[in-house]
């Protein structure tokens, strides 16, 4: 049995998320199974990194799978790009030891959100960039996105319903860029909660209208209720970049 | 009557070209007709610097229209941002002298055609960007790209049925360059019959496999024949960047 370790880019725009689910096959994980069980000529399981959800795209996310093949990786690589949807991208595949596990051994991942802050339409970027066009305060913003990294408790960012597991999280870094009349929020961390990063997003995007204050956050973090943070950003603006390994 | 010159970008992917045709809808300047029409009151028309064909991008299109109304350029701009699908974007609008028209006064144009030559797949610029995974001499195809600039009878490079109007152009600029595995062919000239940039970028990529000497650029040129230049690559890769005017 070897153990591999895929690379994929994909556009989420048409796609249900990662994760297979019951009754429907538009997800990325139903689309890169399928491919690879018949490439591989036996059913085979696909692990990402973590799951990303309807309309989050990635520009790099890292799998695992096992499988009983003599096929080369080359080989199992271009028949992937031959029979993979074009908004499928199969970047990189290698052999690991079989300790390796895309979702267990993830030490950190980054995402970027982008946001169009200009009147001007984005034609071509559309799919990947949200249109917000406010006027933005972007040092209250950075003020609010220092406050919001460390090593917290961030379930007053998460949408998913009370659970038993942990809703601590570490976030290294929150940094705000600016050009060319667009905003790009990356944020990095050991992991991040369902809708956390959107939800992140959202609440700094609040701060710099002037509807809440950067000295807000830590209260909006202590009181871990999802109703004191801010909206939602849409899905599309959202783009996993990196997954990082020790 | 004021004249106004309107600056449009758009992704030609879903659309059957600029030129509004008989029993279709689905071209752009149908779409910015109606919109406009709606927003002044009044049927406009819309001239184009010229008709790009279905499936071919525009950065930057250049278009000018009469209309009777008292209504400022920022109202109208607003409005056609509002109204106009989102892969229509109006970038700008000005008031013109009456002497204006974005077809008669154009003096120049740019054409961008983007190839994917390494085997990676690229998943987020796919609607854009032609992919032709084969190993292409670089130098050679830059040999051909000069021989085929200057000023000749571009009759070869043409898919139109012959007429009466002159097939001689200028062509200013024919650059090849190589990044990240992309390649990006920009042509410059005076003026481009219909399909001549995807034929030029054709005949190149037939340089570039070896498929034809660069010597052999002449020679086609001279005998005014389309069936002895190369192949129309796809629409998708290409997208007119600039429009000049004296």
């Amino acid at each position: 049995m070897k153990n591999f370790k895929l690379e994929l880019s994909y556009d989420g725009t048409r796609y249900n998320g990662w994760q297979k689910l019951g009754n429907t096959d538009n997800t990325i994980q139903y689309k890169v199974e399928k491919v690879l069980s018949q490439i591989l000529g036996q059913k085979t399981e696909v692990s990402a990194s973590g799951r990303t959800d309807a309309g989050v795209h990635a520009r790099k996310q890292i799998c695992s799978f096992r499988a009983e093949t003599e096929l080369p990786c080359e080989v199992i690589l271009e028949q992937m790009r031959r029979y993979l949807p074009e908004d499928i991208g199969a970047m990189r595949l290698d052999t690991v030891p079989p300790d390796f596990h895309a979702r267990y051994c993830c030490t950190g991942k980054t995402y970027v959100y982008r946001i169009r802050s200009s009147e001007q339409p984005e034609v071509f970027e559309r799919r990947y960039v949200y249109s917000y066009p406010e006027k933005l305060n972007i040092t209250e913003m950075r003020r609010a996105a220092a406050l919001l990294c460390g090593t917290h408790d961030y379930a007053a960012f998460t949408s998913l319903k009370k659970s038993k597991k942990s809703t601590v999280r570490t976030v290294t870094e929150l940094r705000i860029d600016e050009r060319d009349g667009e905003l790009r929020i990356t944020a990095s961390g050991d992991g991040f909660l369902y809708n956390m990063v959107r939800i992140l997003v959202g609440t700094l995007l609040e701060v710099g209208t002037g509807a809440r204050t950067a000295d807000s956050m830590p209260e909006i973090v202590e009181s871990r209720l999802r109703e004191n943070a801010g909206f939602t950003v849409p899905a599309k603006g959202l783009i996993l970049t990196d997954v990082r390994y020790d």
